[in-house]
């Protein structure tokens, strides 16, 4: 193997690997270096947190635990009269792990097609010489030297450690462990209201654990439009059974082996509760160990990140940045465009990414999504906006699949029309979302979301009467 | 109650009652007039075909079927041990009347809240008086008259009878008897592979029917795309069972009373299947019957659909006609869509409504959807395009969900890189579509949509590979 490249990309992740795959469709030599191994850890494994212990993971339990749900609450009102003889968190645990495996591999076989050189080991920047940069392997000790012109870090995030609170992934757990009991605990207890907390917790109180989450912000998913995450609250603790306790101050972590004491406060009051597990999930840090950044001189922001420009570029010449480890939402979506534009731009290419429209996705049941800005957004931005809101409850597919909760919103510009922000919480929310974003790409006022043909019956509807509510012209609201 | 009115529409489904709603919301006063009844018989029921005995119920059927199938073939692999005691189809049955009689009140709701008269009777064209039609409307032999300058016919469709094969709805079925049934029949047969076959014979097959689909044309789903049809066709036969044979001549059909023999040809072998029940669904016909048609001069053409323009003006002035009743796709949305806009076209207003970009959805499993030009018509038309296709074999969504099955196909322009189709088959098939329909409408590139951010993980990236995939540049394929 030659050790001379075009570009380096360091980080196998949604950023990474797919900025290797588009430089090389481009033409251009590429390695990609990443130093994660398998759940066994006895083989490296591609993807990242993603692939491995993030949003596929997590999608794949959030469906056994739907499907467990529903055969306990949902089959009697169809007719189908079942008994649910046992659940084999195990088995569970095995079909998430095939998949992981499956899609984690899938990667290597992507690399090969597009002839990107998979380099398994920690990199990091050694230095340059001339106008190449060389970039330090480190397989389990072993080091060698990669040489390029253009490097891309693309190195993620970890999660944020609570102190006092040590992740053991035994009783103590991070999104890791998070996915991988195999029993369910009696009693779960999480820190932290975010999108990894939110899911984790819904899995297993699906599967029967009993839930409490505290969560330090006095707002509950204080990013997302509040008039969705108030009927998510609502959904999530009412109907559902979570408890989720809000404005709560962790005093003491207590691992006790077995399970594990938490003393917090809320509303003034001091409280001890004991879990059998405990899952710490306050958000996530920008990854940049073992880069030897300081070295090479690389800015990072006061928080951590790695300073970027709007295109990705570092203060290093030829040194790029994508996803988690740079500054802008933590997604994986987020990365691989970042990913793509940035090797577009080392083709000469001048690509654009609007951070505006990207779509943000929480997979709780009903799922959450949404796209612009939302109403507090606007109000301290002080547009002038109208709203349009519609409900499932009247949606025949949606009554169909006995999923008729929810409600879509869209924001618009009070004076164009202009669709400035779709937020639903919903069946299948997540695919909703799609069409939103494409007609705020293309600029759409609301009245075309209105004049559009949707299918009948879809639940794409919905969005259909939100777009007519923004001018009081429903038709079925 | 007034006699006198704007506008007055006969026929209360997706065409008419949309129609009504729209001119009532644009200051007509406006009635509408509908003769259907509930299954009962015993009180009226608004919503027409679609929503008493088409598109809804057939839905929450699909659900409750699609529920049964996974307890039986796909809680396993999830860890969940389920034994099914009992299905009961009569309960089945009662949660889809139940969907049925709320979304069907639901209209009288939105009837009164837009100030639209509703009028329980059959409508027909008394004749006109200077410029005013007089539309009688007979409730079971009691006659009434109203008045109004603008008439919508909105009769639909009916079922397109087989000779020799009366449908008694005991043993002999239209899409009513089928929705119906409260016993699992052992051998179904079906006669036609349209939507409706289809999607009547994936319910009862899941809830273990042997299902034989009698198809009299030689092609399978002869209207759409054909490379989405052929995929379709092996998923329903080798995967799913159903035994469906092509270019069938049905020679005889013979009502046993319990059960039904048909006689036919296929490959120029003679055969002769007894069914306990048989499904004939050949396709459907305009509803002119009762309108009085020939008295008015009202001009119909040769196949019995009343002759439109562009804009659903009928031969007799301001009377117009819209949906199933009128040339053009027989589907609820493209019915709802012509009713807005005939509404707004009396209110002076200039509304345009692109055939080309509506949105067909058929519901079996998994679901196939499509917007645009098949390969085939752009074959016929002499265009020069290009396709790209993409799997949701490697998708992980697909693969969290379990139903990673199918295939995204966009086909672009060559020259212009403009899209000029999008066919899915697979999970999700219709909503997915609705990001297509949008980008058409703004006449987005291929390219386009391969910038444009889909949230990860859902099934829209598939449509994101699929553009990607059309300039040989897929990140996953």
């Amino acid at each position: 193997m030659s050790n001379q490249f075009d570009v380096v990309v360091i980080g196998a992740g949604p950023g990474g690997y797919i900025a290797a795959i588009r430089a090389a469709q481009l033409g251009f030599k590429t390695a990609c270096i990443d130093a994660g191994r398998n759940k066994a850890g006895d083989a490296p494994a591609l993807g990242g947190t993603c692939l491995n212990v993030g949003c596929i993971p997590s999608k794949a339990l959030l469906q056994s635990s739907e499907n467990f749900h529903q055969a306990h609450s949902e089959f009697a009102e169809h007719g189908i009269d079942v008994t649910v003889n046992s659940f084999d968190a195990n088995k569970m645990i095995e079909r998430k792990d095939g998949i992981v495996t499956k899609l984690t591999g899938g990667i290597g076989f992507l690399f090969k097609k597009n002839k990107v050189e998979s380099i398994h080991g920690l990199g990091s920047l050694k230095g340059q010489n001339g106008d190449v940069w060389q970039v330090e392997v480190d397989n389990q000790g072993e080091k060698s030297v990669v040489e390029a012109k253009h490097v891309i870090i693309a190195t993620g995030s970890v999660p944020r450690p609570l102190p006092g609170a040590d992740v053991d992934n035994q009783t103590i757990l991070d999104n890791e462990g998070a996915l991988n009991l195999t029993k369910v605990p009696a009693k779960l207890g999480l820190i932290g209201s975010g999108v990894i907390g939110l899911e984790m917790g819904s899995v297993w109180n699906r599967l029967g654990a009993e839930v409490t989450v505290l969560e330090a912000m006095p707002t509950f998913l204080a990013n997302t439009d509040q008039q969705i995450a108030k009927e998510a609250f609502k959904v999530l603790t009412k109907e559902q059974g979570m408890n989720i306790l809000l404005g709560v101050k962790i005093n003491k972590v207590s691992n006790n082996g077995e399970s594990v004491t938490v003393d917090y406060e809320v509303g003034g009051e001091a409280k001890s509760d004991t879990y059998d597990k405990l899952i710490v999930a306050i958000g996530r840090v920008p990854n940049t160990q073992g880069l030897n950044a300081e070295a090479v001189g690389l800015a990072k922001d006061e928080r951590g990140f790695i300073t970027v420009d709007a295109d990705c570029r570092t203060n290093l010449p030829n040194v790029w940045a994508i996803g988690d480890v740079v500054r802008g939402p933590m997604l994986a979506h987020k990365a691989s465009d970042e990913g793509v534009a940035v090797a577009e731009r080392i083709a000469g290419q001048k690509p654009h990414l609007d951070f505006n429209t990207i779509p943000f996705v929480v997979y709780t049941h009903p799922e959450i999504s949404w796209v612009g800005k939302t109403e507090e957004q606007l109000k301290a931005d002080g547009v002038k906006y109208v709203k349009g809101t519609s409900g499932f409850a009247a949606n025949g597919r949606a009554l169909g699949l006995g999923q008729a909760q929810g409600t879509v919103k869209i924001l618009k510009d009070a004076e164009t029309d202009r669709v400035l922000g779709v937020h639903i919480i919903g069946p299948n929310a997540s695919e909703l979302i799609a069409e939103a974003v494409m007609a705020m790409e293309f600029k759409a006022s609301a009245e075309d979301i209105g004049r559009i043909v949707h299918a009948h019956p879809t639940l794409s509807e919905v969005l259909h009467e939100a777009a007519l509510a923004t001018d009081k012209r429903a038709l079925h609201g």
